[in-house]
């Protein structure tokens, strides 16, 4: 990262980057003229962006061994794919709980084997990159390290595949230039995220932009999928955002799913419980169907 | 509208509104513990609120007898329920075109008879309420005027059905609100039409508030519809939208198409072609099903 | 307005409204080129765009007589030019307190004459204008309506000086096309107030867009003030807010002082007490004079 | 960083931070209780937060040695008392000039020494945070890192003060929480930059949030100051802003300066000429005397 950049102003790009001759000015590398067709990110054996619309399940953060098993367990039971769950947090306070650290993802570990899931979980600086690689099935970039560029490119030159979440704030555009930060590194395995946008309302947590999601996926390659939990916080509203979802053409859900919902350490408010994960299934199945996906 | 309230302060309510007893303090006639099981809204003989996932087409003004008759024969034909269209036009600046005025009622009134299918066309004033009330099957009250209260007042006095649209700056709850203004008068046959909020992208006209109109429903009794074409501005990604409304469990939508729609002299570049109308409807009839709704 | 629009699609404008030959397409009569030097815009004496910046004060409604000539006396006392207040309430919930109606326009002008100082309340709709205009020494537009058209053509059609708010979740391109609508009938003592738009925060009630309201200023010839109470409804912070309105280069500053701040019936908490208002124009006289005007 | 946090879910506090006894559970380090008098912070021999309203000048980016040193010269000429210039430039494309990197801080510090005044610039990643420390006077965090928490907590972990900018999509609580991971740590120069937030209207590049500057300067002890240039991104609106952030008491103002801005490599647009710089400070001048303040 610190270097001296002089000699680079004049000619601005390596050769072994991911653009595409004649691609997009706005979106070099993941514009959708890259690759018509869309491209295929594999977070172990599963496909986001082909047949089956994939939902990623967990709780929020890892809050102990015993907790997070249980919860693996019954999410892939129920049709989970990927796990989902925070081993360092980014939390708003530096005072809030900020995550178990490097015991949490050996606890994931050790699920996602047990269960035969693969799982995803953020990373929140460069220098935790190379250190988490080895473990990880794929990296999480959170909404508030969207326009971190730093750790965008420190993954950039990973293999590992990223779920880039939008930034709170960020125009679709930002979110698709922010994909090229890691795309420019060689990394072209990336999904993309939308977790909700700040807007002025409070009546649900943050506005879910269903339209930019399809935006996203109509402009670039990549595949989308969508977090109703932290966009709208609601856990009566989750399953038709998510049923929503599927029928707009997007590729998957990531969703909070808490053994103990009301005891969670962190967003415990949003997270469904086993029962209404059940429920939410059984109502998104029939409707992925209808559009054309396997779930 | 002009009179002395000062005998109004001590008790606030007349006896004969919507209100009922025990209600929540919040919406008191349009809460959803009203009507726990929620209302039907009738334009003609459509019901919105049922078994229908109702589809309201056409285009946005009406701008000559011949355009429109063609219009509202293309889209009946293809599944509209529910003719629309505009003869007064709240245009942002005053040199716009502003619509023909009654000319216009009496053109979407012949092609209502012609094709069999009801119509609903906005009001923009209080005064205009009792001309066009014999003429239209469903009011509109605008974005712009969602808070026009002597206007919700005037139309809370009739018995025409209404469909009152989210101003773009407005909370859902304020949306929830002026339904009450309404509802105050005696007028319970209100159908709430999500259209966009105001939000910081430019990549869609305005941002498309899935979840809060979700929340509507949820939190009121009335039947919730929305309007993609206002909200997203982009036909590639109006079919995705209205199927993505029905997977959600609202209870229609409204589209904007226009028989040669790069011609159209308002909003030309949202309308739908007939064709693009009719591929919607069969991507969307799969979806709706599938939500076990007819369409 | 229940008029036949179809001959007017050809030839757009009467010959008599304000706009300028050459003027600006954008903002054809109210458009900074239409009169480079600014306009000045009176209500009762008292002059806006010229060497004064100009405090508007009073209580937010009309409440009593009782409360409002001691409002009346104590803000003319300390330096308010111009009185404010309310007699038709636009409030979200039809339950809340609707204000006095006529009785509460005599309250005011009472005032207003045993003071000396004129005064401006709002009005909500067409037929209003009539029975009001020979009672008000302005009429005032609330951000609510800043979009009803048929408000804006009623007024256009006097030649009573009118306070345009910009609703909150209008840009300020939309705000001066309201402008145009009353400047199109003729009526160009239009004075613009900026009383805060809709963002994601919650530390103010509204965002008080200072750098918006200087850009109607640049853009327009209209005088532009702000209105800090309904902003940002916090009074520790109006006495700022007023004198960077002042330094801003800005018109004047609307704000609400209630004799017995805490017991107002409507936005109670963000009323000045008389003391916290002889406080801000002790602080804002300086930076007014500061920045070349006499207040 | 990486570590394993189990041991201190129950312990939250390490007893050296900031934190004073029985301060405020929101913020419990910067909160104005903490310091009812306000902090003073010092950037070389530049106090912020005591009589002087401060002006940090210069270019967006260092783009050579002889335009940094033309700027710094004629910056300081005309009362800047901090120079700003960013060498490691966060760029929204990774297409977009990247900046100098360390050779721009040389840059920086021969124009801070030749001219006798202090500089600021931004810091994107932690591992940059150490080798930067010896050069620098003080740091930017930007807009985009405001939630980089592991930014901020190797910043905490130094001396040096820092500049820490809001987020454009950040409530004003959520920035004074970012400072409180800066004050964990132990260092406590913390001066927060208001640099505009995301809104819906496109007149002004963001919405300059002057009241939520107050708001943050009234609920915490740190000094406060705006940045026009990049809220505004119009040239002639900024004297009028900067003026209205010394009249609304807050503690300084950052603008971007370019000796040839049609020129500028980054935000060319935004920054002013000598010429308008010297007129904003002859503007402001008289409006920070009448506040009480030296300029």
């Amino acid at each position: 990262m610190l270097h001296d950049n002089t000699a680079k102003i004049a000619h601005a790009e390596a050769p072994s980057d991911c653009r595409a001759p004649g691609a997009d000015a706005q979106f070099p590398r993941v514009g959708r003229e890259v690759r018509p067709d869309g491209s295929v990110v594999s977070i172990g054996d599963v496909a986001f962006g082909a047949d089956e619309f994939v939902v990623i399940a967990g709780p929020c953060a890892v809050e102990s061994h015993a907790l997070y098993d249980e919860a693996a367990r019954l999410v892939s039971r129920l049709g989970a794919r990927v796990l989902r769950g925070g081993a360092f947090k980014p939390r708003t306070s530096p005072d809030s709980f900020q995550g178990l650290g490097m015991s949490g993802l050996t606890i994931m570990q050790q699920a996602s084997r047990e269960y035969g899931v693969p799982f995803v979980t953020e990373v929140m600086s460069p220098e935790m990159v190379g250190e988490m690689e080895p473990i990880v099935d794929a990296f999480q970039v959170g909404a508030r390290n969207m326009q971190n560029f730093a750790l965008l490119e420190a993954i950039g030159q990973t293999r590992t595949p990223v779920m880039l979440k939008r930034n709170f704030g960020a125009t679709v555009s930002e979110w698709l230039k922010a994909a090229e930060y890691i795309a420019k590194g060689g990394n072209d395995q990336i999904l993309l995220c939308e977790r909700g946008i700040r807007s002025f309302g409070d009546e649900t947590r943050f506005t879910l932009d269903l339209a930019g999601a399809m935006w996203a996926k109509q402009r670039s390659h990549l595949p989308v999928i969508i977090d109703p939990s932290h966009a709208i916080g609601i856990p009566d509203l989750l399953a038709g955002a998510v049923a929503a979802g599927a029928a707009a053409g997007l590729d998957g859900v990531m969703v909070e799913v808490h053994p103990d919902a009301s005891r969670a350490l962190c967003d415990a408010d949003q997270a469904l419980t086993p029962t209404q994960f059940e429920e939410l299934m059984e109502r998104v199945a029939p409707i992925a169907r209808a559009a054309g996906r396997s779930i």
